[in-house]
C-alpha cells in the first residue's frame, strides 16, 4: 500500500521552531514594553509550544521565558514536549500559578481571542498589573508569514488534498447522496491525514447556490452541477479546495460560468503580487466577474489565510487592508452562486513568494469526468 | 445491514422545541427587565434556531421575538430552516443589521463566552445600548435540564455509544497501535452517527496514567492496561464514555485498581439524588477512592454535563456549588492514575430522575476481554 495512505499520528513541531516563535514575541514585547505575555487561547499555546490540549496557560516572561501552567490531566504529558519550558502543575483549589509567575509584571500582553468571562477572572486574579495590551495583531503577523518548515508541511497538507480528490473522483458515482460523498472525504481524509481540517461541504445540483450548504441526502446528478469544497489536516495544518465537476457533457449555461470563474482564479493568481493590499487581490477577480455580469452573484470574499486554522488572516477581501506578503499562505476562491440553479466555487491555495505566488493545489481543474 | 450502522445527516431540532426554548428566554429577559439578547456563539445560535452556522447574530428582542441576522453565505439556508425567525441579510460593508434591529434596546443581554475583541466592536458599534448583562448563566441552566426531546436523542447518542463500543470490542486486537484503535473509533462514529463528539482517547500500558494521552504508535499489550475514552455525535447532541480492559488475565494490581474505581462508579450513582450539589455527588465517589489510599492518585473532577457540547454545567466536582436537577444528564467517571504504571477511569453517562438517576451507558464492564 502506498505509505503516504497509511494514517500516521500527527507530528509534533520541533522544539527549536517552537523556541524560535517564542523568542520572537519575546523580541516584540520588549519592542512594546511589556513585561510578558499571557496566551490562553488553543491554538496559539499549540503554535509557541508544539504541545495540543484543551487547558493550560502559557506565560511568556519577557525575561525569564516562558512557563507553562496546566492541571493534572496534561501535566505528565506536557513536561515530556515541552523541554523548553518550564512546566508547573496547577493544583486544583491552591493558590494561582498564574498569579505567582507573573507577579513581578506590571504590563501585560493578553488575547482578546479569550472570552469576556475569561479576561474579567484573569484582570480579578492578577490585580498587580496594571496595564493591558492586547497582543492579537502581533501574534496574527507572526503566524501569517509562514517558515520554512511551516511552508513544507503546508506543501505536504495541500498534496495530501489533492490526493483526496483523486481518492473521491475514482469513487464518486451519479446516484450516490451529498452525504455519502461527504463520507468518502471523511474517511479518505483519515488516511491521508489526520482527518478533514473542516466539515466537507457537497453540493449536489441547485444546492451549490448556498455557499455552505450541508450535506444531505440529495443524488448526485447523472448531469448537473456537483461543488465539493474539502480539507485535509495533517501535521496539525490545514489544507482547503474546491472544485466543480460535472458526470456527462455539461449544459452550455454551467459551462459558460465555470469558466468565468475559473478565469476569474487564473488571473488573481497571475497578477498577485506580494506588496499589494487583500483589496487589491480581491478586486481582480472581483472585477473579472463584475465585468462578465455576475457581481452580485459573488457575494464573499476572495480567500482567506491558511495554516494552523482553517481561516487565518490577512484575507483577500474588499475590506482587507493589510498587505501580502512573501511566505504567506493564502486561498484564491472566487464564486459564482445563482439560487436555484447552481453555484461554482474553484478554490485553490498559493504561497506567496517574492515575485508573485505558487499555486500549491495540483488538482485537475477540468469541469467535465467521466 | 442494521439500519443504525447507516450514516445519516443529522436531524434538525423541531421547530416548536426551538420556538419553546426562545420563548423560555424572552420570560427570562423579561424577568431581568432586558429589552433583548444578543446571542453569538455557534452552540446558543444553535439550540434557540437549530441551524448550524459559523456566523451570524441571532436577535431576540423581548417584545418583538428573533431576528437572524447572516451573511451572503447563509441566509438562503437560513431563511429554509427558520420559519419562527425574521432572517436578514447582512451586506458587506452596508450598514449594521444589528444596529438596526436593536434600535428600541436600551437594556441588553450578551454572552460573555464572547471574544473580549467581538464585545469591544459590538459595544462600539451599539452605542444606544445603555447597560449590558452577561445572560450565559441564564442559559447555561436552560440547556442543563433536558427537554424530553433532548433526553430521546440523548438515549439514542448513548446507545450508539454502545454500539460503537462493541463494534471497536470485536476488532480491536493486542499488537495494535493505540492510533490504529483511534481509528476505528473514528470510523465507527461515522456509521453509528455523525463523527466523534470529541478526539477519541486510547492509551495501552502506562499511557493511562495520562489522563488525556494523545494516541500514538505504542501497541495494545499482550496482557495489561488499555483505557479508552470515547464519545458519538448524533444530531447534534454528545455522548461520552469510558472503558478498561485487559486481553487476558489482568495482573491482581491491575484489578485491585479497577475494583476500586468500578466501586466509587457504582457507589455514585446509586447515591446520587437531585437537591444535592455538584460538590456532594463528586464526594461519594472522592471519598471511597481515599478511603482506598489513591486519594492524590483522582486529580480530576467526577463528571461533567452533557448535551450539544461534551462538557457543560453543572459539573460533579469538589468546587460545584450548583445544585443538580432532575432532567440533568451527566458524566460520572471517577479514576486513579499512578505514572508508570497505568490508569484506570471508568465513566457512564446518566439522567438525573425525580428520585435519583438513570444510567444510560449500557456497556459491559468486564475487565477481561478474550
Amino acid at each position: 500500500m502506498d505509505k503516504d495512505l497509511v494514517s500516521m499520528p500527527p507530528q509534533a513541531m520541533a522544539a527549536e521552531e517552537c523556541e524560535r516563535r517564542i523568542r520572537k514575541l519575546v523580541d516584540s514585547l520588549r519592542r512594546r514594553k511589556l513585561d510578558g505575555a499571557i496566551i490562553t487561547e488553543g491554538v496559539s499555546r499549540l503554535y509557541y509550544t508544539g504541545f495540543e490540549s484543551s487547558a493550560g496557560t502559557l506565560l511568556i516572561d519577557a525575561v525569564e521565558g516562558p512557563v507553562f501552567v496546566v492541571d493534572f490531566r496534561y501535566i505528565l504529558m506536557a513536561r515530556k514536549a515541552m523541554p523548553f519550558a518550564k512546566c508547573v502543575l496547577q493544583k486544583s483549589g491552591a493558590p494561582s500559578c498564574v498569579k505567582r509567575h507573573t507577579r513581578k509584571w506590571r504590563t501585560a500582553g493578553y488575547e482578546a481571542r479569550m472570552s469576556v468571562s475569561s479576561f474579567d477572572r484573569l484582570k480579578a486574579q492578577l490585580g498587580h498589573v496594571e496595564s493591558w495590551t492586547a497582543i492579537d495583531d502581533t501574534i496574527s503577523s507572526q503566524r501569517a508569514v509562514k517558515s520554512k518548515a511551516e511552508q513544507a508541511i503546508l506543501r505536504r497538507a495541500v498534496a495530501a488534498n489533492d490526493r483526496l480528490y483523486s481518492y473521491v473522483l475514482s469513487l464518486i458515482r451519479p446516484g450516490m447522496t451529498e452525504w455519502e460523498v461527504r463520507g468518502l472525504f471523511r474517511s479518505g481524509a483519515d488516511m491521508v491525514g489526520q482527518g478533514e481540517s473542516f466539515d466537507t461541504i457537497v453540493c449536489a445540483g441547485a444546492n451549490g447556490a448556498e455557499c455552505h450548504h450541508e450535506p444531505d441526502l440529495t443524488p448526485i446528478p447523472k448531469r448537473g452541477p456537483v461543488l465539493m469544497d474539502f480539507g485535509v489536516l495533517l501535521d496539525h495544518y490545514c489544507s482547503d479546495m474546491t472544485r466543480c465537476i460535472s458526470f456527462g457533457k455539461p449544459s452550455d449555461f454551467y459551462r459558460k460560468i465555470y469558466n468565468i470563474v475559473l478565469e476569474a482564479n487564473r488571473k488573481a493568481i497571475a497578477k498577485l503580487r506580494p506588496g499589494m493590499t487583500g483589496e487589491e487581490v480581491d478586486a481582480i477577480a472581483r472585477k473579472h466577474i463584475k465585468k462578465a455580469g455576475y457581481g452580485d452573484a459573488f457575494g464573499h470574499s476572495l480567500g482567506h489565510s491558511v495554516g494552523m486554522e482553517i481561516h487565518e488572516g490577512p484575507n483577500f477581501s474588499p475590506k482587507e487592508e493589510r498587505v501580502i506578503k512573501p511566505g504567506m499562505v493564502i486561498t484564491v476562491e472566487p464564486g459564482i452562486y445563482l439560487p436555484g440553479r447552481l453555484g461554482v466555487r474553484i478554490e485553490d491555495v498559493v504561497l506567496v513568494t517574492r515575485n508573485g505566488c505558487e499555486c500549491l493545489s495540483e488538482s485537475s481543474r477540468n469541469l467535465e469526468v467521466l
